[in-house]
């Protein structure tokens, strides 16, 4: 039996990752919040700011995972055109929303400042949106069937997901541990492809490293029962143990 | 007249970026690197160890870019389909390498081991490839039609990537200059927005940052013309100096 599994896409909307300027923190932080919600994060595209490679990317991802979100192009430039895009991949309006116009009053009325035509952009939401909460600065993200708009600037996105956190039905968490091991993968390759295959629900990654001169690698055991989890490691410790390396738990 | 424009898209082959166990290194390397030969990095996709998914964004990205590039899954366990994925992308068989089975020789042979069957792995590629040399360890990368197969091990990826430099046609590098403010850029997004428009060939991004109680912004001019870069950043620097902000050359 095998549970339903939850899974999220991530469109990360951006020429400046895209150009090398910018190194992405969002996929990490995305990934890892998405996890402890119980939904894989299965795909991720890094798209260009057009409005062609966003609605593709969108109406792709969308249509085939529980949750699509996208991160950037939110503020109030001319580059930020993520909610033409998805107001068009959705084939509905761009209305200013009510309660975000208000927020926007609110928070440069506090600095005694207007809210001009260029920030009043960032109340304009796809028609029947919902705003998520933004406490760090003035522009909220959008939540619009099961797309969820987020800022680029990675602690604005992690303030708004940490508002989500809770709010999201998913399944159950993947699970997973680690264990490393000065050894060239290629010589325990069939040890673990044997534990990976007896032991059902679990996925085995191994991932080589390279450092002081030597070569070791970490494998990752993960599936969602930490019984299995806990058992094909034990397999794969004993299997590295019976081999004569040394199995590090937590990794090296 | 516009120049003829190059693009490279990248596929990211890991369940180890998907799960943030691991950060991605490879998209700010190879974008760099592309931009260095002329080439725009037009897109990029970060996809499981699933051999479907791997072929769904190989033969998408690899039918509208002049290249396409894969980083991850060419090791030797049970998580590296990469080859056998794009073999299967492209229709034709996996087959031994002659070269890259000497090399694999040469390597563990200087070491005192065998080739074993894991190893053998590592010299398995698409019929009709080339291989891309690897100084680092034994495996090499692949290069079959427009796609460039690259170990997934940031510093193994970059010398990959250096054995390429020059070879691939290119077009004009994308220039640009930075420019920033200590402003929101709200404050800015109607210059920002004129600035661009009246220089042709000219795309301003602006990248919001909030560090020490401040909000502030860089501006960063990209064109392939030194000329045109020049001027829309002097156009910019005139503009904030004229709105009493104080621009900041290089960037804050």
């Amino acid at each position: 039996m095998s549970e339903r599994v939850w899974t999220a896409a991530l469109v990360i909307i951006g020429d400046e990752i895209l150009s090398g300027r910018t190194a992405d923190r969002n996929i990490g932080q995305v990934a890892v919040w998405l996890n402890a919600q119980g939904i894989r994060l299965a795909e991720v595209r890094v798209v260009a700011d057009r409005e062609e490679a966003i609605v593709e990317a969108v109406n792709a991802l969308r249509a085939r995972n529980d949750y699509c979100f996208t991160t950037g192009g939110i503020g109030p430039t001319h580059d930020d055109i993520t909610v033409d895009a998805i107001a068009a991949a959705l084939g509905v309006p761009v209305v200013i929303h009510p309660q975000a116009r208000a927020t926007l009053e609110a928070y440069y009325g506090k600095r005694g400042q207007e809210v001009t035509d260029a920030r009043l952009r960032m109340a304009r939401v796809p028609e029947g949106a919902e705003l998520i909460p933004n406490r760090m600065s003035g522009a909220p993200g959008i939540r619009i069937g099961n797309l969820f708009i987020l800022a680029g600037v990675p602690h604005i996105a992690a303030g708004m997901l940490d508002a989500l956190t809770g709010t999201l039905e998913g399944g159950l968490p993947l699970l997973s541990r680690t264990i490393g091991c000065w050894v060239a993968e290629s010589e325990v390759a069939d040890l673990l492809r044997e534990a990976e295959r007896s032991h059902e629900g679990v996925a085995i990654g191994s991932y080589p490293l390279f450092r002081e001169g030597r070569t070791g690698a970490n494998f990752v055991i993960r599936a969602t029962s930490q019984a299995v989890v806990d058992a094909c490691g034990d397999a794969v410790a004993a299997g590295l143990a019976s081999a004569g390396f040394e199995a590090v738990e937590g990794g090296i």
